[in-house]
């Protein structure tokens, strides 16, 4: 039998895939596991997904560098915010970063029973499948969302990696063939389809153009982020 | 400011919604909706959608007809299941019917808080779709979905009311704009798409070949069923 593929559309409907013995790939396009695989690619030794601000400041004493978005704005008081531009910068390169932003941080914390949990985004999606493709595993994409709800830049990539998977995997249920198609309806102008978004309207009061075009790049960087323990590091499997 | 049009991709969602004050439309294209449009089209008088198989018995000994289905299947002991075909009985003209099913009946009474709760199918879609035009009024597109989860043939019928509706009505949030684009990749093959769900995949198995193709059939009636009371009627407005 082929092994199958399956999406979560929301963390609020997580209850319904079961996610042992399962690789659970996370995404949140807009901006979360973008400025991951970017800060992991530009050589940030280590990441560390925290549910609170507070968590975040504490890790600043144990030499951390801090990132923290709410509701789409940088926090105060912190290193960075959720820009993967911010990310761009030689000073991280081997340095450890503490990150947590409204629904990328979340989403991976509701994906702990999973085997293994890897980070996804438009930036990294070929070399994800890639090695995706070369297991013998279950796979369920975790949308983010935005607070619960249904975005459509998290499906939108959802579809886009199970078109690129449908030769190997079994799609379960609706949701891959509506994403899939739901892509190849889009992908045309994915640039366009992103700005069209909902938080990318949110986002655009904040003249963040350039993430959202950045973050609907399409293979700019080969490396696949993946949870050890508390932390993301470079995966080369 | 225009009207706004939504879409709640599965009951397990409507909390994220506010219905009061709106119009919602209930959809469960396999096949509950589709067989309300069409037991109020054949002249079935009233419609009373219950939860559970005790109530539905009850309802026989007041002088209902009975409905019931569960996993696809009907119930046993009950004069009917859910096949549009079992409405096609000149029986049951100006008589009252009362079912229950697996998704569309919970759908409808999880959807109590609106102001007035319509039925939609792709049978009756451009009557309702005229009707809903007319109205100055928000509007949230229900969607039965399986067992909680998100299904394709109710996400594509919401799409192709959007695709109908976006002149008049702005779309609220992302759902509407990704079920747009699935609908208009998928319906130049509405039968096949609807045949390729996994409902139609387990319906299958129960020889109802001829009822999906019915259920993706559009435009075969242009009566409105709506929630008076406990009971759908035939609405004319």
């Amino acid at each position: 039998m082929r092994q199958s593929i399956d999406i979560c559309l929301t963390p609020e409907l997580i209850h319904q895939y079961e996610l042992e013995d399962k690789i659970v790939v996370v995404v949140d396009i807009l901006r979360a596991t973008s400025c991951m695989v970017t800060g992991i690619a530009q050589g940030v030794k280590e990441i560390m997904p925290v549910s609170t601000l507070e968590e975040c400041v504490a890790l600043k004493g144990l030499g951390y560098f801090t990132a923290a978005e709410r509701n789409g704005e940088k926090a105060e008081g912190f290193d960075m915010g959720n820009s993967p531009f911010e990310y761009m910068n030689d000073e991280l390169k081997g340095e450890k970063v503490a990150v947590t932003t409204t629904n990328g941080t979340l989403a991976i914390h509701k994906s702990l029973m999973a085997d293994e949990i890897l980070i996804g985004a438009f930036l990294n999606i070929d070399v994800l499948a890639k090695y995706l493709s070369g297991k013998n595993q279950d796979i369920v994409i975790v949308c983010a969302g935005w607070k619960g709800k249904f975005n459509l830049e998290d499906t939108l990539f959802a579809g886009a990696l199970c078109e690129l998977l449908k030769d190997n995997f079994e799609y379960l249920g609706d949701v891959p063939i509506a994403a899939e198609a739901m892509w190849q309806k889009l992908k045309g102008d994915l640039k366009g389809a992103l700005q069209n978004s909902a938080h990318a309207k949110r986002l655009a009061k904040m003249n963040v153009t350039k993430d959202i075009e950045f973050c609907a790049t399409l293979n700019e960087y080969d490396v696949i982020p993946k949870l050890f323990g508390e932390s993301l590091r470079n995966y080369q499997p």
